[in-house]
């Protein structure tokens, strides 16, 4: 029997977040519609931001209204970043919720003006709330690896930050290497270090592949041990931080590796493929996974 | 000390043959001039084919006149299919030539119309002149892991063509993912299988990236003790058997997962960026090596 592998599916919320111009709500749904079509078990829609903070997710209401309750086999999931925003998840029907922190400090202050400390203490309410609600919540800890700010990150800081969260209840934690300049010669060493004290099926993979070394990296992880990643459909996204570079991994590049390799995942490739398509036809520019590129050109 | 990784550049040849529209002679000239000054050693120029079989590559000796005799530092290599080539190459004051066999028939017949067996005793008179003459030879081993006729090949027949390339003389075997649909795993069976038998330092990655496991499959060859790789600048090329898709494993890509690491190539990651801006102006679309777009993206 195959090995299963679970793909969290992330292009709707993290990659679409990273696009300037405003993805119509009708084409996100068609989208989500076409990422459900390949079988995709594990989406996340949205996030319940402040409008004004990330315009392009403010409709996470009426994407969130067309999915959640008449999901018969998709889990789907959403950032929730405070108290008000999980109450807006609730109300819609998700079972699933994503808090964030980071393994930097400069990283939360620029981005939510708390220390990491006070980003967990935020997520209090949500915990206490989603423990009474039976909602599961997964965790996500960025710059595993590196900061924009701080630089390279010593592993020891991410393990106590995986420590409190995993303490506070979280099912599952999203390793974000948030500006994809990790090798696998160092998520081999983070991962030594975390796997000595925590069982690999609490972690998921969440390689951005800004320097093109997600691939390397998602490899590398599932050779130590992990079962689980994160990816968006065509390389959708970017990175904050240098302007025209590439996303998240591809799902199209993870799906090929996995594929290959004999893993089951549930999710149709070719399927996907059509999905980037599809976004990839509003965004006005190509999208850069080099399996899609490949399969898309291997169709004519 | 660091330790050293060699790499050998081959977008003047592989990379530009894959390209469709003709590059002007003094274009490629200026292309390569910027190559030498990034500090690459060892350079691929060109190839000593019949024009009518590659048009990109008709300009060999003009390229080889402006290069060869001039080198100081630089160790310039070219293609060399058959006797013909070799002579040509020679009188171009050329110190090292290259041959090219594959490890599937099927491969070499569509290529070169003759077996394996057949290519390899072709090759005959220029193993005999290069010892004569004091060139070295490297060889090309093209299709280790996956052919576009066969399919997937058995490593057995990889190990018995590369020895027999060791055999007839060749300093180092070039080990040839033509198509990019290799990934980790099936390097690292084929790697335990030929270094049972023969030391590291025979041997060069030569990875494609069609489906973006490129980077993946060097940073495995690495760890197997790999430390001499093909790149082409920029990621320039494509691939024969999926049109539109990507070409060479990128130099950029290639230096990023070296320089992270802490090995020494002598090379300039910010010049083989320039170098790549220049000839991707001349080819009408945009080069795919993601660091290289992360590096542009960080300088705007």
């Amino acid at each position: 029997m195959k090995e299963k592998v679970k793909i969290t599916e992330v292009g709707a919320r993290d990659g679409l977040q990273n696009e300037k111009a405003f993805i119509p709500t009708n084409v996100k749904i068609e989208f989500i519609k076409k990422l459900i079509d390949a079988s995709l078990s594990h989406i996340e829609l949205t996030s319940f931001v402040k409008a004004s903070s990330i315009p392009q997710l403010a409709d996470a209401s009426e994407v969130s209204a067309h999915f959640v309750r008449q999901s018969i086999s998709q889990e789907f999931s959403c950032l929730t970043p405070n108290l008000q925003g999980y109450k807006s998840a609730i109300e819609h029907g998700y079972k699933e919720v994503a808090v964030f922190t980071a393994a930097s400090n400069s990283f939360t202050k620029k981005n939510i003006n708390k220390t990491i400390e006070e980003s967990i203490q935020a997520f209090e309410d949500i915990f206490l709330e989603a423990s009474k609600n039976n909602v599961k919540v997964r965790g996500y800890v960025s710059t595993i690896i590196a900061c924009p700010y701080e630089g390279w990150i010593d592993p020891d800081k991410v393990l106590g930050v995986i420590d409190r969260l995993l303490d506070k209840g979280v099912y599952e934690v999203s390793l974000g290497e948030t500006i994809g300049k990790a090798i696998p010669s160092q998520v081999e060493k983070l991962l030594n270090l975390i796997l000595k004290k925590h069982p690999a099926k609490l972690f998921a993979g969440h390689f951005h592949d800004t320097y093109g070394m997600g691939i390397a990296n998602t490899s590398k992880s599932l050779e130590m041990g992990l079962r689980s990643f994160d990816s968006s459909s065509g390389g959708l996204g970017g990175c904050p931080y240098a302007k025209g570079a590439s996303g998240n991994l591809a799902t199209e590049d993870l799906l090929y590796l996995l594929d290959t390799h004999g893993y089951e995942t549930g999710v149709d490739l070719n399927k996907i493929v059509e999905a980037s398509q599809y976004i990839e036809s509003f965004l006005g520019r190509k999208l850069m996974s080099k399996s899609y590129q490949a399969l898309l050109a291997s169709k004519i």
